[in-house]
């Protein structure tokens, strides 16, 4: 089990998703792709942010939510606890006051329109990164990294 | 004075000055561009990756590497420490082992080549994000984001 897993739930931007997996490869981190995806495996922005790096990740793949949820129930029923950390902007505890753990998950929402009320619902904290008031928000593989190396900074100190 | 400042040293992908750009709208982040650039400021892709964030970032523009060392050093001799901390993966040091300050000058290279030996020799510090054995490197925005986190939390817990 990686110490961090990174799961894009329904991910819209090939780019971003690939410059994701390719960050997952560089840091030791898991990759999960939660689906239905709104690109091909094939798509030519994919590959080109991802690069020879999606060969170097493993990418667990669930077709949908629900299939990721009982993927985690069978985890827990293994021993595992795999917490599910959701990024967002409408999260009121910054990514920095979170205590990570070892087999968390962080889980970012599409670019486009974040992750529906069920994902919020099933995330045991949801996290956002501090911006300055009036700002929309970060580009969804700029979040993702920042809260991947504070986790990662967390769990190599403990 | 930001607290931080980001420099991209000749970038020359568009998107990714864009998206470093945005990042750093929304942290509060100054922003510096040392030229000759690789694309126009009208660039499609570049427009595309800052979106509307680039109206809200305050970018010194500087002509050369020699005109962004003599403003440096204009600032000195006005009272300010300007340290010049240069990401790159070939440089020893871990970020998260580097004590940031007020001021300090966050510095990227081209994603292309990164940064030529005079701007190696002029950087205070020169700072790695740890990874994988046998891989490359992150994309450029990507370890700018995680560098530029690292340093706001040490500045904001100070």
């Amino acid at each position: 089990m990686a110490p961090l897993t990174l799961a894009l739930y329904q991910p819209d931007i090939p780019q971003n998703a690939g410059t994701m997996l390719r960050t997952c490869a560089c840091l030791g981190v898991g990759a999960a792709i939660i689906g239905p995806s709104g690109f091909p495996v094939g798509d030519r922005d994919f590959r080109r942010a991802g690069m020879d790096y999606l060969d170097h990740v493993t990418i667990d793949r669930h077709a949908s939510f629900a299939a990721f949820q009982d993927w985690r129930a069978a985890r827990r029923r293994a021993g595992e606890t795999r917490r599910l950390l959701l990024l967002s902007t409408h999260a009121a505890v910054s990514y920095l006051d979170c205590d990570y753990r070892d087999g968390d998950i962080l889980l970012v929402g599409r670019e486009s329109a974040g992750a529906p009320e069920e994902v919020h619902s099933a995330a045991d904290l949801t996290l956002c990164i501090p911006m300055r008031q009036g700002l929309r928000s970060l580009n969804v593989a700029v979040a993702a990294a920042m809260a991947m190396g504070e986790a990662l900074r967390q769990l190599r100190a403990a």
